[in-house]
Parts: structure tokens; sequence; C-alpha cells
């Protein structure tokens, strides 16, 4: 499928190859980068309140989503270059997680 | 596929509202957690030299992959919140990247 | 006086020296160091509205005032290893905001 | 002094409130525009070695000290909105870090 994380790695794991940026790409460089994305997408929200952080235009909502793209783009290929298998580590943290915050009784299912 | 950004997306809205975390989720929220997360994986590589960030050995790379994983949930959550489309996003950014950014001549393509 | 930055700065600089810290403390590393004590900061507030960061208690404000120290620690310790006044820093930054920000008129002086 | 944080602290308050930032100020919000502008610092060094980042020219320095300078500005802010004493925060976790990392003996002493 086109939105499955192997498919976007193997891409991304294209991209940087074709431009031979992979020197450049140690694991401290890009966890920085990934942090330096991260800030740009907080820069959009430093002023809002909540309730208007919930009611974004359709102008800041695409510069926001082309901000969410930056960090998953760096995740990815982050998670890539330590041979980190993203969907696995998110299923295990989701188990844990589950177990650390058990969902009341009667609670909905999702 | 169980590494679809759809199916997770979709896993881990069931998981936030079974709890009722969502009155908590407003995306200044999220995005502020989401930065937290990713500062604790800064925080393995902060004394690293490059060098070392390539070669973390197995007992790092398991707490790194835990904190890649909480980057990812938050993500998948702050984007979900908002009504990004992730993958679509990161096709987009691709896009756009390969033309700001095009590859030279004779390079390897993947 | 007690509080002022070329104090703090030579006491900093005299406590890393005492440990051999320096080698570690080349400017990459202390800003990713930077970043993290920043997010620990960040921590304390990601869940609270505008209004409840304005009415912290005692205790979470004591715990804040020392997060808020190791950002200023680090701050000054980067500033010191690369040669940078931080104080002359501000002021400069403080004339250039006074002419990009115009007070408006009548605006109170301070 | 020019460079004691009690008179820095004063100064900003002052072009803060010449301007009506105030409303705009609360600790939630400030600690975010910290966040960013540690970003923005982090970004001149993501792709340097260590080494690297030890030997600025004076252009890149230049730069840097404007970003050193945004961050301490958001610091005494967000530490004048909390009513922290910066300078007695930062030698209270001095006297902390000596007994947690004591100096060896033969130490120089600064």
């Amino acid at each position: 499928m086109a939105d499955d994380l192997t498919q976007l790695t193997a891409d991304l794991r294209s991209f940087v190859r074709a431009r031979g940026w992979e020197r450049h790409h140690a694991p401290k460089n890009l966890v920085m980068a990934l942090s330096v994305e991260v800030a740009e997408l907080l820069e959009h929200f430093q002023w809002l309140t909540n309730e208007e952080s919930d009611a974004l235009d359709a102008a800041s909502l695409a510069v926001v989503a082309d901000e969410v793209a930056d960090v998953q783009i760096y995740l990815l290929e982050l998670a890539d270059r330590l041979g980190i298998d993203v969907a696995a580590a998110v299923r295990a943290k989701m188990v844990k997680n589950a177990v650390k915050y058990p969902a009341p009784a009667g609670a909905p299912r999702g």
C-alpha cells in the first residue's frame, strides 16, 4: 500500500542515496534535524490557545501538514539508519501502554 | 497491512478514546508532547560522536526504538486530530524535495 | 554581584574544569544538552491550559526553577565555549527588537 | 552592572509591557517560544562534526550569538513571569551538582 512504512522508508532511502546524503546522516545528526523540524511545527502553535489550535484554517493546516511530513521523513530516515522497524516498535509500545494505562471498564472500545 | 499508517492511526485513536484522553489532546498539547519525546530521543545521543551514534549496542537500540515509537505515536495522534493524512503529506513533500534538490546525473537510482 | 553573568560564567567554567568535562563540551553537544533541558521544562507544561500554567503551586514552581537553572547553566557554558558575551548579545538583540517592534505611542514606559 | 540578571530582567519587562505583550506571555506559551529559539540554535549545528562546531567562523558566530540572545531573553521572561530568581536557582543547582558530581582529588580548582 502507498501508506505503509516499509514502502515509505524504501522510497526515502532511494532519495537519500541518489543524492549521496548518507555521509551526512549519522544518527546524531538526524535526531538533531528531527528536533529542528518538530520545533518548526511547534512554532505554529506557540501563541495559540488550546481551542485555537483545534480550529486551524485551511492555509495554516497546509503549512502544518508540510511540517508534519518533515518530521515523519526524518523519523523514518533515523529509524532506517539505526535498523529500527518503526511499526513494530509502535505495536510493542502500544502493548506496554495498554498494561500501564488499562482502559476503564465499560469504556468505549474505539 | 500491519505497518500501514491508516491502520496504526485507527488503532491509536481507539486507544485514546477508550481512555477518554481526547480532552487532553488539543493539537497544542500534542505538539508539546511530541517535542518532549523527541528530546528523550536526543538525550541518548547528546554526548556521542557521530561515529558512536552509528554503532549503538543492542541495549541502547532497544531503548532508542522505544523512544522512536513514542515520537511516531504522538505524530500520528497529532495528524489524526488535525485531519492530516501523513502518508499523503510525505509523498507531497518528497515531490517538492525532488524539485528543490535534483539528483545529480548518473546518480544511483536507489 | 552574585547575579551577574560574568561571575556565573566564571564559576561554571571552574566547575567544568575541576571535573575534566571540557572534552565532552563541544558546542554541538552542549546545544543538544540545552535542548534536552528545555524539553524537561516543557514537560511540566504540556497538559496544562495557559491559565493553569500561570498558577503553579509552590512544589511545581520549585521543580520548574530547577529546570530553569539547568537551561541557564548550559546556555552560559555554550556561550562561554563559543566566546559569546550573553549580556552584550541580549542588549544588541533588544536594540534590534525595538526597531522591529516599535512601542505604540502613549504606551507605558515600563 | 550591565550584565546582571536583575537589570536585564527589568529591562525586558519594560519592553514587554510597553508593547502590551503580557497577555500572550502565559508560561506555557513562553516555554514553547523558548523551545523554538533553542531549535534555531540547534539548526546551526545539526550537520557539523563536534570539531567543526568548535571552529565557527565570525559570520556564523554572529548569527549564533543572536540566537543565544533569543534563548536568554525568553528564559528571563519566563522566569520573571513565574517569579523565579534565575541566578539564585543557578547557585542552588550548582551546590546540588557539586554534591552529585564531586570533583576528583587533586583536580584543578578553576
